[in-house]
């Protein structure tokens, strides 16, 4: 596997990540996601505007260009031979002494690693289960894509022990929120709604996609205020992000009791969403 | 610089951390930092004891044994031959795939790093200045010691901007829970406070060593709910640590104005307690 790292591609078992980059010690980063589509970037403009708002609210540096990270995330997609994949971009603090303190570490650390995307199609065809969680404290910063993601991996973990694909959470307001890793929407009497970033949310890019599709095909969108009920009683209910695109819910754990969202089926909302992901006006070159 | 890392101790240039860890990925680890005095560890068990806590709560596997930390702690600061040293045991996910999901995860990452212990004297003898930081959201595990720390980085680089030495954190109860890397105390009338875990806070080993020390000395002790104006009216304050022992705060800053503490200077309890920090019954050999 190659990455970049160091201003270079280099093998990635041949990097040499310093256990003293505040990273590593302080989950003092941020990062984005992105999916290349035949070797192609898939919505670049929107992940780099989003690395750099994460960057500015984390009081980050990040000095390189736009031009720079991206072909820097394009040749390590190439350097693999994998059109194919999911393109992790992570920027750190850097190297600095132990303690907390960010002024500290004067160089941050670039890194942008790959995986052979993972094919999500059986699950895009056959729906999956989403385990309500609630959380009983309000994450800090969930609009910060941030490397300090322990509450997210807890969440993730409760979600696989009983046995959901994802968590959906619920914010200590009792207001839904999102996914660990992905946004929450629900179609009831054919408008689509998803959870108002007010309510403590990172705003995917592929729920923004999502959005603007929805109206280009004639469909309501409302950001809302929902509670777990609005779930519990929606005709459709799917959850986006950059790997997944859109994923039904066709089940929901609360507690280990499972409980079927409408005739537990992907709804027709969600397959024409699907189907529309990618429109001839939505061409995966407009985004370069 | 040796560090321990994959069962050796290694020069710290040569490690090879993967950047696939979900400690630099996820911040999907916990820490302990201890300190070494004259090469022997302080109150280890106390730090054993709350590293298995961490990553209990953090569902993080900790396979070594006491024995078996304690060495590689105490083989590192031998190593550099720097009895007074400031020690960090790492545990992390360890490596794998991308995705939060920690069961990927199977093996965790063990890390001994160290720095030569900063000399805190001048602080400890003229006392500092501590920010008042209100945070709008609350923390969601302040008790793991978890390598997800950005709201804490960004307290910590908040309280740098203000000018002042740390920040005290003010819950969105507006209660004190404690400073980004300490514990706070305060003096009213002869009785020493500081805030509650309930409250929301790391329960620090010299938080609980300065309580038994107090409690030693005849000092009534009181772990309850403040306000900030418990700490504008207070006698004293002082911030406790491993690296610090005990700070005292002579001002605090809230919002750029600086507030003086009782008469601005350490006060007659915080340098009692300064004093007796190691009386004989609290013999270093006594946690071995």
């Amino acid at each position: 596997m190659k990455i970049f790292f160091q201003n270079r591609l280099i093998d990635a078992r041949r990097a040499r990540l310093s256990l003293f980059d505040h990273g590593f010690l302080y989950g003092d980063g941020i990062y984005e996601t992105l999916r290349a589509y035949g070797g192609r970037l898939f919505r670049w403009r929107d992940h780099e505007a989003r690395l750099r708002r994460s960057a500015k609210a984390a009081g980050l540096s990040c000095p390189w260009t736009g031009r720079f990270l991206r072909s820097a995330a394009e040749n390590v997609v190439r350097a693999n031979r994998a059109p194919e994949a999911t393109v992790r971009i992570c920027v750190t603090r850097g190297q600095g002494p132990l303690g907390l303190d960010p002024s500290s570490c004067p160089v941050p650390t670039l890194a942008v690693l790959m995986h052979p995307h993972r094919n999500f199609a059986a699950e895009r065809a056959r729906g999956v289960e989403a385990a309500i969680i609630r959380e009983t404290r309000q994450r800090p910063h969930p609009w910060i894509k941030s490397a300090s993601a322990l509450p997210l991996v807890l969440a993730k973990a409760e979600s696989r022990r009983r046995g959901s694909f994802e968590g959906g959470l619920v914010n200590p307001q009792g207001m839904v929120t999102e996914g660990t890793v992905s946004n929450i929407f629900f179609v009831r009497r054919g408008r689509l709604h998803t959870p108002d970033v007010r309510c403590g949310l990172l705003a995917g890019i592929t729920r923004a996609h999502v959005i603007a599709l929805a109206r280009t095909l004639g469909i309501r969108v409302t950001e809302g205020r929902y509670r777990p009920n609005a779930l519990r009683a929606a005709d459709e209910v799917f959850l986006t992000n950059t790997s997944w695109e859109i994923i039904p819910v066709v089940a929901l754990n609360e507690y280990g009791k499972r409980r079927q969202i409408a005739a537990g089926e992907p709804g027709p909302l969600t397959k024409r969403l699907q189907r529309a992901f990618f429109p001839r006006r939505f061409n995966l070159a407009d985004d370069g």
